[in-house]
């Protein structure tokens, strides 16, 4: 969705933190090469991989004009406020970077473009407002044409939301390319989008037709691809977006699913003002609810299991994917610490044997 | 959704059997005092309940003109194409009924109000198009507050589509309320919006609010009911609506299912272009699926079964609902045909259990 080469500031106000932002943290991982700079008045004069740890000595600035300053010719917004709506506070910004001549890159639930106050500033200056989570016209209903593609398709699931999945799939995309397997990203949210130029916000399309948006585009991928790795969103756990979870399991219909988890964590995150916290299940239990889930239009397995181990000191990190390869008997790994091998190896497995049966209810 | 007394004229052109004019069945069955007339210029001459079975003596006509002089005096549209864009032929008939000064009533996931043809013709007639899919403007995230109500939440789950959960909904509302219990029924499409003035349509929420603007109306259900019986959409092994049943099941949070079957149907009715047949599991393995479900966030049981037998002749139909009862020790009615007596009692034996546990997975 860049749409061409960019010099993005990041706006990550107050935020730019490896937990809450989310987005920039994703775009500084995986297209450090167009960001000039990131926006969070609280951590001028640090640098990306000192607040976040990647970006290296990408600046941390104060506002729009320092940004300016280090060459930055379009505005990317870099975190997610639940709700999804545009805090005050950042209006200013983005219209004075509209009136500098940017274009605005939006992944928030409420179109910017569609506000007359910020679409008047941007066709004043002759920019564009780009709302990632836009979905697309296409309104397609799905009905498991996904299934009868040649090209194996993977889904990362995950015991909650912000554990990895996004990244797990593109590190496994990476490593399959690196294996000369013909793979394809499919990108289903803000950050994913942003990073792949292409794909739909599923959270943001309407229910109907959230399944329908991710077949339409696993079905355009998997012409050309050999693999296809879809990117997975939320958790059937999670009481939020569940829904938005099992569209994408029906509407993809995967055959592998690569687990993913942040080791350590054992509530859900639910919103503010959540009644009750939300236990996370063991993962073996997490890997038979999504075989099942999965089997309810077509059968898949959890081939592998990506552990988030941000957390955690090097030895306790591979201390814990060893205890979860004893604990499910599949690979484990945590695809940014140690690669994503052991999750591409399962998958080309997977791919050789062909078709799989459903679970035993 | 009616907001006022109306005498509507209902839209079910070419399709006004009871197979594809849900949303006229369902207003003839439970709202046929507010309608005048039927608009299918293909059956013209005949009465609703010689086309549909309810409705009795109201008049089938060929057209705008004619249901006029039935006296309506508003035009709702009575059948959903899956899409839900508004066909061509349809569009020359809600202007007229506009020009001639009615309020127009849609359940189409396009809303006519935003089409600035329609528009304008109701802004020169002085009328108003009520699009009862639009999603409301807050947008919650769904944090399992329902499961902290002291009403028992009731939830109608289904094989498929289009068997009978708004059906069987409002059928247990009106026996619980016939039993004294304060009852109330929460509507989720746009059949029930139609027939209980108010509601949301889930399938039309952004998918990363659905769970959320279903947890809002259950929520304040629960203030006033002892028992809140929530309209069930889709089916878990539907592949274009499993998301939007799913986040039903977690914004709900219900305590008690109604599993919905059409007796005799085999197969998911999907969508045009469907590239394989999903056949329709066991009864057995539907109820284990959906409490398995609903424990992802709240356990739930399947206290009984509403058949719809509507394709069976009464002995027939008496004998689907002995087979189930037998097959899963639970009540099994057609709650049209035969009550919803059975339904009502095992949700007030439940009431007075209170809480349940999680099934064993």
């Amino acid at each position: 969705m860049l749409g061409k080469r960019r010099r993005l500031a990041l706006l990550a106000e107050a935020r730019f933190n490896p937990f809450e932002a989310k987005t920039a943290v994703g775009v500084l991982r995986y297209r450090p090469d167009q960001v000039a700079a990131v926006i969070d008045s609280t951590r001028a004069g640090r640098t990306a991989g000192e607040c976040v740890g990647v970006g290296g000595a990408i600046p941390v600035v104060a506002d729009i004009a320092a940004a300016a300053a280090c060459g930055a010719d379009s505005l990317a917004i870099g975190i997610a406020p639940q709700g999804g709506g545009l805090p005050d506070a950042w209006r200013a910004m983005v219209r004075e970077a509209l009136e500098r001549g940017w274009d605005v890159l939006s992944g928030l639930h409420v179109f910017l473009a569609d506000d007359p106050d910020l679409a008047g500033a941007a066709a004043r200056h002759g920019v564009r407002i780009l709302d990632l989570r836009r979905p697309p016209e296409r309104r397609t209903v799905a009905a498991a044409r996904a299934a009868e593609l040649d090209a194996l398709v993977v889904l990362t699931v995950g015991s909650d939301c912000n554990v990895g999945k996004m990244t797990a799939a593109l590190e496994l995309t990476q490593e399959l390319s690196r294996r000369g397997t013909r793979a394809a990203f499919v990108a289903t949210g803000q950050t994913g989008i942003l990073i792949a130029d292409h794909g739909v916000a599923v959270d943001a399309v309407v229910s109907d037709f959230a399944a329908g948006a991710i077949e339409d585009l696993v079905v355009e991928a998997g012409r050309k691809a050999e693999v296809v790795v879809v990117e997975g969103q939320g958790a059937l756990h999670h009481p939020g977006y569940s829904g938005v979870t099992l569209s994408l399991l029906a509407g993809a219909c995967p055959r592998a699913l690569i687990l993913c988890h942040a080791a350590g964590r054992d509530h859900i995150r639910t919103a503010d003002g959540a009644a009750r916290e939300i236990p996370i299940p063991r993962l073996s239990e997490l890997k038979r609810a999504y075989e099942l889930a999965a089997a309810w239009v077509q059968p898949a397995q959890v081939v592998g299991v990506a552990l988030n181990t941000h957390d955690l000191d090097e030895r306790s990190a591979r201390a814990a994917c060893e205890v979860t390869r004893h604990e499910l008997g599949l690979p484990a790994t945590d695809p940014v610490r140690f690669g994503a091998g052991p999750l591409a190896a399962a998958v080309l497995a997977l791919k050789l044997k062909g078709r799989i049966h459903a679970p035993h209810a």
